[in-house]
């Protein structure tokens, strides 16, 4: 048992964060209510859109993620866990802007790959329009190639598909999802990294894919359980 | 839109909370994460056991409660939902230390069976045994007939079905669920209320029930949703 309380900064979107807390309990190895991670969930989806952001049309998030911080500051937390990939582009601001570490989801990412036995080679990628722009994982992934969705698959299926799981509409995002994910795999990706926290909740309202994937919001709640436990 | 943010006074148990979140998400009629309620989740499974302290077997969570209250008020929250029945029995005691309204459960339960046309007649309750033996349920529903499992089915059904669920055994609590659910409906309960918040997750974990059923996991997410509305 570990005294430690877990920071989620969430709400981007709700329905992913919301889910993280779902995986982390899930993956606890807890018999009674006491034995669970204890964790504060900040779950503001006013955050302005990251994706805009990056882009250059929006406001910038980085107040609104700095403002959950200290919520997460004060409330006593040891780590910061953020289940959006596309916010993972102001780390460094946020890094800067509080002593709590931050579990980095691409790390996180990459030690579901090695767990899977995949230490090197082709992977896929899959995330906001934004992720692939600031190239997250390609910059932080060493010893990988990392293929992704073309920009004209990115506006038929990818994009769209991540807007309806933020408008509650699952379902309708496996076949997109599913289909895009299915391509990468027959360009010689290994496996695909599911690479903004709305595609794991796609991707499991419908039959389980026949490849590897890495389920960024599950691999985020096994990174935040590994922290918890403690070295 | 509302400015107003949801504090969730959760972890007992954790999963019920989590649920909980995803289930105040998917009733929200939102298109984008900007459009969804704001809430700050406390989720601290260490909160003493509800069930051992109403029985006498264990130290109060009062102070824990409070504890987890004065974070949601410091973060803003303008009320307090708590996806936990049995802690309900410590409602007027945190109404009294907070300026923050509480959403009652038993009224939320209440409002579900409203809206299912039930008004009046005989249901069917189940919850732990601290949540019958203080008469939650039964002191605040007016207008209705409430039975309950007896000593003998909470000890074979309906206690370990909970501690299940806590375990993350979900599938396993169904039957027995399912099982004590269907004797209430066949005493003549026109619906059960699953007034325990683990009862649902496991209630979920297999077909639905051929009955009306109140799962307070969802009313109370709604009466969360009526109050982020406003008047």
């Amino acid at each position: 048992m570990s005294d430690r309380v877990l920071g989620v900064l969430g709400g981007m979107g709700p329905l992913a964060s919301a889910e993280f807390m779902c995986s982390l309990t899930r993956q606890t190895p807890a018999l009674r209510d006491q034995e669970h991670v204890p964790a504060i969930l900040v779950s503001d989806g006013r955050v302005p859109d990251r994706n805009a952001a990056r882009l250059g049309q929006g406001e910038s998030p980085l107040p609104a993620l700095l403002r959950g911080i200290r919520i997460l500051e004060g409330a006593g937390c040891g780590a910061i866990a953020i289940p959006c990939n596309t916010a993972h582009g102001w780390f460094d601001a946020m890094s800067a802007a509080t002593p709590l570490p931050i579990l980095h989801i691409v790390d996180a990412a990459a030690a579901d790959l090695r767990a899977q036995g995949l230490r090197q080679g082709r992977i896929g990628l899959m995330g906001t329009a934004a992720t692939l722009a600031m190239r997250l994982y390609q910059e932080r992934l060493a010893g990988y190639e990392v293929i992704t969705p073309d920009a004209a698959e990115m506006a038929e299926l990818v994009t769209p598909a991540i807007e309806l799981v933020k408008a509650n509409q699952v379902a309708a995002a496996y076949a997109p999802l599913a289909g895009m994910a299915a391509r990468l795999h027959a360009r010689g990706a290994q496996a695909v990294v599911l690479g903004c926290t709305e595609i794991p909740l796609g991707i499991a309202a419908g039959p389980a894919l026949p490849f590897p994937v890495v389920d960024t919001v599950a691999a985020l709640a096994r990174a935040a359980l590994a922290w918890w436990r403690g070295p």
